[in-house]
């Protein structure tokens, strides 16, 4: 038996879910996992199915689904579950979220292959030869930037890569860049956003004196820190807490949440309504 | 259009999900919400759903439903979620989960009648006369204990009551009585479970030095505090807290975790599936 | 032996602790609880101590203490622990904190009178009655804000006040008021400052997706929603929880929030040094 | 100037601050911290105090403040706070709390030197000799337990280690040897003690379903996982997550709670207080 995973997204209406369940059915198919949600505010449906069926043909699988569905013109992705997406991971020279992807990934903890590392320093090569991943510097400059993400989208097409993960990488992207890859790139902010967007959150967090600090994992968009948030998490910190120390207590709960949402768009567990995102966990 | 909520349990076979969603089309009914489980310990299938349908007839729309589903024999439940469900509280002399409830239940957080609170002390009586809820006093000894069960009995049947809520009540209740009502009583046991279980878990933790309290809520079996775990959680402590420190700081907690099982049993959103339960939030 | 609670804050230089130590055995007293910060943003030394002596005059106590610590010109209060300082609630039309603050208070959760509740509407003055607290209904407009303030400074002298507690008071007060009371003022924001500062945060929170929600208690300054921070805590939800759920999520936060806020300063174990907090929990 | 960390520990009675101030300052030191605690249970005063003195030799600062000290007989340690402890970490076969102790030492996270690794199996041997870490395989059986004790006697000696840290070391030490370095063994649990003691915690803890699943950090003593303990988390988990996933969400909590637990031990903010500890964080 095959596994596939199957999301929609479609202007709601009675009768999705019984058409879907009848095309699953027409496939032989056998739901596993099933989750749904209607979007009062975009008025979507979105929907989530995880089925064993014993046709092993994705397209023949996808066409018999797809013909019970037609009538709600949805945005429907049906993929063989055992294959794992694959991200490029981004990164300057901050090593926390990227050492600690690569050591999931290792013990099987991360469900997405990382094929390929790019940063806009050297720093963090050794760590991508140590653990065998090719690793491309592409330096950026504002003169440069075009020429760089131009490099940059050859490596997405070469190694076929699903998703870009900005794990603690300082370069804001171009705006054709963050609207061709809308809902692929995912970028973990060191702060609970809105609180903090920008520069230096740490600092400002320890000068504002919040008692919790956070992290947050968002799909990238134009505006800087404003794009669909995935997951966010925090902890608490005293008054004793020296901006470094912030620093290295927000490590943790960067990883964490960066990892966390990466499993989730490695599991198509993530969806974008509008400016808000639905998470089927 | 009415509501409905409806709840089944069966063992797991294919083509559930496609039969109850045509059950549903054929009563002209379209999900809201919908959400699934199929235990890999006992096997079962789990799920809730909740619909709306022009007609108003629960008995109608239960049958047209059930005939679609006959063949995997469900337990199948099905009611107007307009209609609360009934709550008896339980109590001895501990005041701060029933405030806690009344309060809720009085600004429109509770999803669920309070009809009818029944203790076996009488100190929290004026509590429930002043929100206007009939208190009963049922002292339990040794010996009274049947006459006193008999009296509770007579109290939900006599008040329609859906689910008894143990909000810290200090006696054992008889194995009869877990077993008649299995599934439909719910405590409050101050510590995380099953760490601390029997009496007094704020001074054992206290002596044990743990650096978390916690509470849980949970379905009374006859194993005390070993019923299925509904909810739970947890709050920091210190070295310094004394014992009666950790039974303030441990109010907070339990007041909160039972609301949230009381609600998620309001909203049949509380599965009972071999020794665990299964949530669908 | 009189318990005394002494607090100090002065510019940090070498030998503070040492001769208030001192300070102490002269008044023949025995230190029971000391904590200290030296704060490196404002160069201020702020400390708490908890101490029992034989002499209950302050008067005397005081002198002796100070005699040792003059060189360092500091700010210090000292004061018998077993006498509660007083807080005035303000109030609108939320009643989940007053409610709390209440409770706590009768069951002996929370270190401080609440001798006085005052409201710019009538609407909670049931509660208040219930409770045994005087009641005052002081309308704001505009117009009428000044005589409101002078009204409300009288309530403070005469029920010898030491903090006023903002439980959802929806008015702002002047800056000669804040000024005034500075240090005295505690407000519960209902949420994660510094994200959704101002009007609605519920709502902001809603559409812009966040995955945790919070509340934020503070002094009070002249500009809203950025006085130094006492607490802070947070809720985790998800996109499925409307606007109302998150409002009914926020309503445990800010109540917790702010009974903890207000025990830290009944305790005493609150300084303000420069833009942030130093708690002595 | 140099700093100064001193921890002492001694029957509690009147005046034990002042002469340590006294002594502080006739050894010419700034207090920069301090924290204290009288334990209630077992009658120690407890203290910690990090000071700078212009004098560079311990032992004549030691002597200084002992001489003010004599009266109280305290456990007294003293030393420079910028030479860091040694631990010898002992591991199994997994890896991440290894891997994240290494890392966290490597960007300076861990104020703890890690001169040594002992397992009984060989498979992390490639992980130590890639952080170029010595890494001695001691194979344990009920039969060579005594002289793999004696191996590691010698390498704590050799190594001039002061902590042991066991990161998911799977054996039991003997009774002597948990004797002989009671206070300097810190071990991690995967489970939120005291509930799934001994094997498996996991697994219980999903057949048990509970909602949370935790780690704890404690000091180990002859009683299985019955040790004072020094730190624990917790993290929410729901009926959907297979034990295996329980597993892996634990290996998060596992290794956040342990590196806490190491960098207390390493800034002398742990004491052993009868069956629990005191945290100065």
């Amino acid at each position: 038996m095959t596994h596939y995973i199957l999301t929609l997204q479609c202007a709601d209406r009675p009768g999705i879910v019984r058409s879907l369940a009848q095309g699953i059915v027409h496939a032989n198919g056998n739901i596993i996992e099933s989750a749904q949600f209607s979007d009062p505010i975009t008025g979507q449906f979105c929907m989530r199915v995880r089925f064993e069926c014993p046709d092993n043909s994705s397209k023949l699988v996808r066409k018999t689904i797809v013909s019970e569905l037609m009538q709600y013109a949805p945005a429907l992705n049906l993929r063989q579950a055992h294959v794992p997406r694959r991200a490029l991971i981004m990164v300057s020279k901050h090593s926390h979220c990227l050492v600690d992807l690569l050591y999931r990934r290792e013990i099987g903890d991360l469900a997405i292959d990382l094929p390929v590392i790019v940063s806009n320093h050297t720093d963090l090569g050794p760590i991508a030869e140590r653990h065998g991943v090719p690793f491309f510097h592409i330096p950026v400059t504002p003169d440069t930037k075009p020429a760089a993400e131009t490099r940059l989208r050859q490596l997405v097409s070469e190694y076929e890569i699903d998703a870009i993960v900005l794990a603690r990488y300082m370069q804001v992207l171009s705006e054709p860049f963050c609207n061709d890859y809308f809902g692929h790139i995912i970028n973990i902010h060191h702060s609970f956003l809105p609180g903090f967007k920008g520069a230096n959150p740490y600092l400002r967090a320890y000068e504002r004196g919040v008692k919790m600090i956070g992290a947050t994992a968002h799909f990238v968009t134009v505006a800087l820190d404003e794009g669909p948030i995935i997951e966010q998490d925090v902890v608490r910190v005293s008054h004793g807490k020296t901006p470094e120390e912030l620093v290295a207590l927000g490590r943790d709960v960067e990883r964490v949440v960066l990892a966390r949402a990466v499993n989730l768009y490695a599991e198509d567990r993530l969806q974008i309504a509008g400016a808000r995102t639905v998470i089927f966990d």
